[in-house]
């Protein structure tokens, strides 16, 4: 593909991959974009849509093979190989999402997480066992890793990405309720419950 | 209002009503839609827009008072009054959650927690003193919330999110991994990290 897909196409085929993953759990083999539909709250015309970008995944009739779609889904979202993901900040949440089984076979895997408070240092939480965060450099570049998830306070998330993009880090998923200021090729995502609960109670 | 305002631009006001608490919380009084770009990363123009959809707050060459933007924002997305909300499995995640300082001032209240876990019932996580799952509905219905945060193993999502509704909930912010089916006018968001981390893997 040599056409840039617009990126709101682009947030939506990892909850089509989420979709197809549960109804492979449920034995299904094939789906339609009707059922997808119905599943996700969105139309099936866009849904056919937003695949049609990447050509066509679906026959007329016969709906879309759930093994081939998640496959090339995978292919396009690169996770059809799993990427080492860096832990920063184990605190409450932190430790919640090192134990997190949610990540396994859909393309992550923590294996380094560091923190500041000597307390955590050397305890292991899921598959990791936690670095102090003067380590967080050498064992970043060492590692090769781009991908960390930020669960430090708000009064220290911007320090730390600074530091986490010279170590090398390109995506960052930011806990923190703070918006960062990166250099531009660097990828940012949010995860903010308020910011999902008062898109909610506008509607109530 | 009375014209339809598009749910994509009601999802950037949580956004902007974030920085506008971060800028206040420097001790700034007005804002331009020039820093409130900086500081989101999206065009200052599609700010200035979205705006506009709710009347003018901003004048030309003073930019906006962040008290009176922050206050109008409040009343449009309904949070100028906190909401209570129950927080549904008290598990790691929960526990995390409910001990979370960034919902105080924002719009919402932790004030009921439920699990199944017989250990947990009678426990207190922040605010909450964990509730058996079996008073859940009497307790919903005697508080008259209508906010709910899921955070129960996807394998029992469904089940308690029908309950939920038969309760009187009417928005779900759901961090099961499985996409919940609900009738048309119950609000439901999704946490998901390998949703927001496979969006940013594709352009790695």
């Amino acid at each position: 593909m040599s056409k840039k897909v617009p990126d709101i196409i682009i947030g939506r085929l990892p909850q089509y991959l989420r979709v197809l993953g549960w109804l492979e759990l449920e034995g299904k083999q094939t789906t339609a974009s009707q059922e997808l539909s119905e599943r996700l709250g969105m139309s099936a015309a866009q849904i056919r849509k937003d695949l049609s970008q990447f050509g066509g995944f679906g026959k007329q009739g016969t709906g879309y093979s759930i093994p081939h779609l998640t496959k090339e889904l995978r292919k396009i979202l690169h996770v059809d190989h799993p990427w080492d993901v860096a832990l920063v900040g184990v605190g409450q949440l932190g430790i919640a999402i090192a134990h997190y089984q949610g990540f396994q076979g859909r393309g992550f895997n923590i294996v380094l997480g560091f923190d500041s408070d000597p307390e955590k240092v050397g305890k292991k939480y899921g598959n990791i066992i936690v670095k102090p965060i003067s380590e967080m450099e050498s064992a970043l570049k060492a590692s090769g890793i781009s991908v960390a998830m930020l669960t430090v306070p708000a009064s220290e998330a911007q320090v730390i990405a600074d530091r986490l993009v010279k170590a090398g880090i390109k995506a960052i998923l930011n806990y923190a309720p703070i918006n960062l200021t990166l250099p531009e090729h660097i990828k940012v995502r949010v995860i903010d419950p308020v910011i999902e609960l008062q898109r909610m109670t506008y509607y109530l």
